[in-house]
């Protein structure tokens, strides 16, 4: 069961694996909390309960995050764009379930689950947040995005049927920037068979415990040690600690784009790091040495709280806390790196595990204080 | 009937009344005839007979001109659309109608008539060529798109129902942009009773009465008294002969836009002309004075042959003639200025009647003159 209380960690640690992305949950968790409150927990699903009877809509925004969070997500988008999904398909849903575990892309399938009674599958299709629509674990595992349907605040409705999942962000990134930037959509609908085999299971369970921790819930309450509990539960990687010197960040195609330098601070003093995102965090560099890159995660927060950042509330002057996650070992095969790996997203450089980057760096810096 | 030897006419006259938009009639004139010698001859329906119980699907491309004249018309594209435009209202169609008598434009639902076996309705939906969908006199009484369909060559298929006809613009020509710059589409689908009572009747006969006069088989075949003739026969104005002089045509925005500049000759010789247009003739300065403008029809013949010249096969060093028609009286109501006139383009001036323009234009050359 979700419940009211259960929100805000959802939130948090949704915000962590979405690396930056997904966008701000702040309004999501306000309206998922009101949902519940008027028609009660939402159910959870584990995936292994999903039948081939089931049929499971993906539910989220798409458009860039600085629009998202500017824009109040209507309840009545949602209940449009769930019609709309049975129209395009001829089949009653069955639960819900997030398209990503990002920030706002977490509560809107919470809310939708709360609004039409349907359970929540506990499992997402990127392990994460990334920017485009065909990241998910359903294109790895060789399925089209078949129907998808979009409504927008203004009242217009698309249904379409894209050719690949390729095809499904081209059209959906058009249509996205013309309805002001954002938009509530459903792709990759399937029946509970395919969601068992493909979708990424256990992440709505993940995200609440990341956030229990970083709320002190799960753990003594100790800032300091905060992100220690998180990198011991997660396998995680603290890659660096600085401060916000530079900032560029635009709105182009759809996405918010950009930079970010960072001087080191601590223990990483003297070291300045680089942060290059695309909605979510993609690639990290370490006095120009690759510190982490996409498919892995890479989760910016707040050094003093141990709280998550969005690409979106970074600003100049924060000090923060860079730590790797490995992507779920779907994203670290051929096709996976083909489809968010950093040659994708324009960086010339190869993915390499974040594990064992971390490794390099830290006998790197074992070399250095040695000679 | 529309037989194959209608086709060459209807294109021709297609292409004076598109304005030089609609795009080229080449490709599209042969999938017609070739379409109609497999599968017979088109009956061509009369707007009178037309019940509530008719279904009318208006077929056309949307997209730059530009890009249409280099890309062959599918026949499996339009059985893809017409599929699909059923599956979106659940209704069987019972008629195709144009949306538009563009070059092109005029020839898509003839092939998708001859394809069908449905009766194509002699009528359209603009009584010429315009760039923007919800140009259409369906909008001028009132109408909504309603539920609108697109394919294109990958395979893409969207449905969508947007909420205003300036909406269904600018999300078909965003997706538009997206498919390539072309793409089929199928709007404003209505029983038989509203097309009867919105649609601009007569059309694709006066399109053929057009093409065989400029064929010279209506007439006694001089080529100069052709275009007396013509301007005879449709209460058209004969508004000016030039070379073209200097010619600026860019593809943006999914509209091929320009401006031509001409040196008069013969009556006109010492005069300079001005054309602007998106993918259709728009607005014409004589000597920086109006001459005729949207949603008056301003045509572009050959000056030698008076055969069409759309805005794509315009070139440097063209003798062309220019003719004024006065639009169908549903373009000069408010509604119509509003939704096609001058200001809606971005020019600064005032619609006046092309007859009243013409008028006024003769008595200047005769004030002149007797000074």
């Amino acid at each position: 069961m979700i419940t009211v209380d259960d929100i805000d960690d959802i939130a948090i640690g949704a915000t962590v694996l979405g690396t930056g992305g997904g966008g701000d949950p702040h309004v999501g968790a306000l309206i998922a909390k009101r949902l519940i409150g008027m028609y009660g927990a939402v159910t959870l699903m584990p995936v292994e309960e999903l039948t081939a009877e089931d049929f499971v809509l993906p539910v989220g925004m798409i458009g860039a995050p600085s629009v998202s969070v500017e824009r109040i997500m209507a309840e009545s988008e949602l209940v449009r764009v769930i019609e709309l999904a049975e129209r395009a398909t001829g089949r009653k849903p069955t639960a819900v379930m997030p398209i990503e575990v990002g920030g706002g892309n977490s509560m809107v399938p919470i809310a939708a689950a709360a609004l039409t009674g349907l359970p929540l599958v506990d499992a997402d299709a990127m392990g994460r947040a990334f920017p485009e629509s065909q990241m998910v674990s359903f294109h790895l595992a060789g399925y089209k995005p078949g129907a998808t349907v979009m409504v927008d605040h203004h009242g217009n409705e698309v249904m379409m049927t894209p050719v690949t999942g390729p095809w499904s962000e081209r059209l959906a990134r058009a249509i996205t920037t013309e309805m002001g930037g954002s938009a509530t959509m459903i792709d990759y609908m399937f029946g509970g068979d395919i969601v068992r085999e493909a979708a990424i299971p256990g992440t709505l369970t993940l995200a609440k415990r990341i956030g229990q921790l970083l709320s002190g819930r799960g753990a003594e309450r100790t800032d300091a040690a905060l992100l220690e509990v998180l990198t011991d539960e997660l396998g995680a990687f603290h890659l660096f600690d600085g401060k916000v010197v530079d900032l560029e960040r635009g709105f182009d195609a759809g996405f918010t784009r950009g930079k970010a330098m960072l001087d080191g601070i601590g223990a990483w003093k003297g070291s300045q790091y680089e942060l290059r995102f695309q909605n979510e965090m993609l690639l990290a560099l370490r006095d120009g040495q690759l510190s982490a890159v996409t498919p892995d995660l890479i989760c910016i927060l707040d050094a003093a709280t141990a709280h998550p950042i969005t690409t979106e509330t970074l600003r100049y002057g924060n000090r923060i806390s860079v730590v790797g996650i490995p992507a779920d070992e779907r994203w670290r095969t051929d096709i996976g790196i083909e489809t968010a790996g950093p040659r994708y997203f324009g960086f010339d450089v190869d993915w390499q595990p974040v594990e064992q980057l971390s490794a390099q760096s830290r006998s790197a810096s074992t070399d250095r204080s040695a000679s």
